[in-house]
């Protein structure tokens, strides 16, 4: 069995992988899920059913709509400002790491980005708090979780303006409020499902004032009256969204996950701080339950553990060239049982090196 | 067996289905194609095929890149004007039907559509001919394969304007000439894979020029750059477009395929034009070779039919509603023989509802 810390694309439960492969085979009468028209009634029912465990998953409350759309988050760093802001407004963005740094590029075009606190001074090794937002800001970007230097913004601060949250590495993995948020997004390829769409869950409400002119392809509302189906959905990265969606919800839903997450978390990050080899890279409080980012106390020993871990079917474990090290991606979909293979393989590592 | 006449998403290739199954449960070392990277070394080799396969296929040119992106035709009906149109400046389009009008729609952001002639008097059942492209227009835009009307542009206007072209529905399918082309595109979800990516072949010369500010997720230099990689793509998505591909290049490549679409396209006409029941919809001369529009001299026999092929395992032969009766969509993929076996059907039905 091998044992996938990739930061993303990333795992899923291995009968999500059954079922989907199945369904390339045959998915309705012998036909593959690959070949049907998204105007069937099957895969109607399919995207109306991955909407309904978005929304139920996340108790999503009404006067929200639940989207599935394609180009990434990357696309939604653009499709935020130009559906938000107008001319000669600001809004207000929270600097946590590279990603969110994409995200304040994007704005320039179409008004002005406040950079309201940044943890770059410490290569983002935790997120800023005690900052006040503007209340004549368009809105309040943050990033929920970032993958890259392992840190989680677990609460919001208080606000008036509208709060618009990049969720894409934490979304599904802990409960969350979401009538606090005006517009979420996520990437699927994380908790959701494989790469190709992306996931938004918008207040109908603030859409609908800005005065830029939006291409219909880059306007929510333009895909919530076409129901995610103004054009030819990305078929195949839906249903295996609604599949895994599924399968959350047999395993108890984002709660009983959350406390499956907050174990896994708990599990590495003590053996991080016991084992005189390794180290943690984030500040404490904002360590992420997702992306747990370590480096060893002999940078030389770096190589050799890498090894030893790949050779021990451990996949993906190693950092992003920006902090260096290793970085363990421990979503939804990775067992518990691939936790204590890696701490037991840090712990053997350590008795073959002693410091 | 099946015999899928849908018009797209649309049959693939059985073995494209068998593997593709395969590699969502096993794709390298038990990892599934659904969890593995976009940067591993497997899946950049993946992308450099399916971008290789597509450049010795239509043989492009050196100076064109070829580019995976997503947002299928409907966000290029907005980048195109994007990228190429400056305010103030025209783009000439010839309308051909409902896809080229939303093109047309997604200009008015930018600068300004001239229609320079449209076949709507007819309910684009030809594509027009004898007009002239202005010389100081932008580009001139138009539409390969008309889907709905079974419509298809076998030659392009003398110009020395650069040239777009959606060719969502006839790309792969018979041989053209990139370099008479400046632009470019076609959804995935026909001749090139399942939905969920968007081919573009650009020249490179023309990009750069515009005073328009354009979002990175928009501009096709950024994704140039990144290689189809600025951010995560859609990975199994390109994957099945890259065994598709493999499977047209074993198959003789465009020029075979060519031949074999002409001998499908010229039995189902011939079968269309004897049978006394049933009637062409578009003009000889236009005739798609992809997608067969055909009705009933008995408009009240069309139900019956439907039903009857339907019964003998035929699906997706119902026309789209704006022109009524059928539409038979050939695509590469779909073999002769499905094609004989609705010719078939055609004569049985006839023989039991004798004129």
């Amino acid at each position: 069995m091998r044992h996938n810390f990739g930061a993303g694309p990333c795992i899923l439960p291995q009968e999500v992988f059954r079922q989907a492969s199945q369904a390339v085979l045959d998915f309705k009468d012998g036909l593959s899920i690959l070949e049907i028209s998204h105007r069937t009634p099957e895969f109607e029912a399919v995207l109306a059913e991955a909407v309904k465990l978005v929304k139920e998953l996340l108790n999503v409350p009404e006067g929200y709509s639940v989207l599935f759309l394609q180009g990434g988050a990357s696309l939604q760093f653009a499709m935020v400002p130009m559906n938000l802001l107008s001319e000669g407004q600001t809004a207000t963005y929270l600097e946590t790491g590279v990603w969110a740094n994409k995200a304040i590029k994007e704005v320039k075009n179409f008004g002005t980005a406040n950079v309201v606190a940044s943890s770059k001074d410490a290569n983002f090794n935790y997120v800023p708090k005690g900052y006040s937002i503007p209340e004549d800001s368009a809105y309040f970007h943050c990033t929920s979780n970032n993958t890259i230097y392992g840190t989680e913004m677990f609460s919001l601060p208080e606000t008036k303006v509208p709060v618009v949250c990049d969720m894409s590495s934490d979304i599904m993995s802990r409960v969350i409020d979401v009538s606090q948020y005006d517009l979420i997004y996520a990437g699927s390829q994380k908790n959701i499902g494989p790469a190709g769409s992306v996931l938004v869950i918008v207040k109908d409400e603030i859409l609908g004032k800005t005065t830029n002119k939006i291409p219909s392809m880059l306007d929510y509302k333009v895909h919530i009256e076409g129901g995610s189906m103004y054009n030819t959905p990305p078929v195949f990265a839906i249903y295996v969204a609604m599949l895994n969606l599924r399968w959350l919800k047999s395993k108890g839903g984002v709660a009983e996950i959350e406390k499956e997450n907050i174990a896994k978390a708990n599990a590495l990050y003590m053996e991080i701080d016991r084992n005189p080899l390794f180290k943690g890279t984030a500040v404490v409080e904002d360590r992420s339950r997702m992306n747990i980012c370590f480096v060893m106390e002999n940078p030389e020993l770096e190589k050799p553990f890498l090894k030893f871990v790949e050779e021990n079917d451990v996949e993906g474990l190693k950092g992003h060239r920006s902090v260096g090290g290793f970085r363990a991606s421990i979503y939804n979909a990775l067992p518990i049982t691939s936790v204590h293979r890696l701490v037991e393989l840090m712990q053997v590592f350590a008795e073959k090196h002693p410091k």
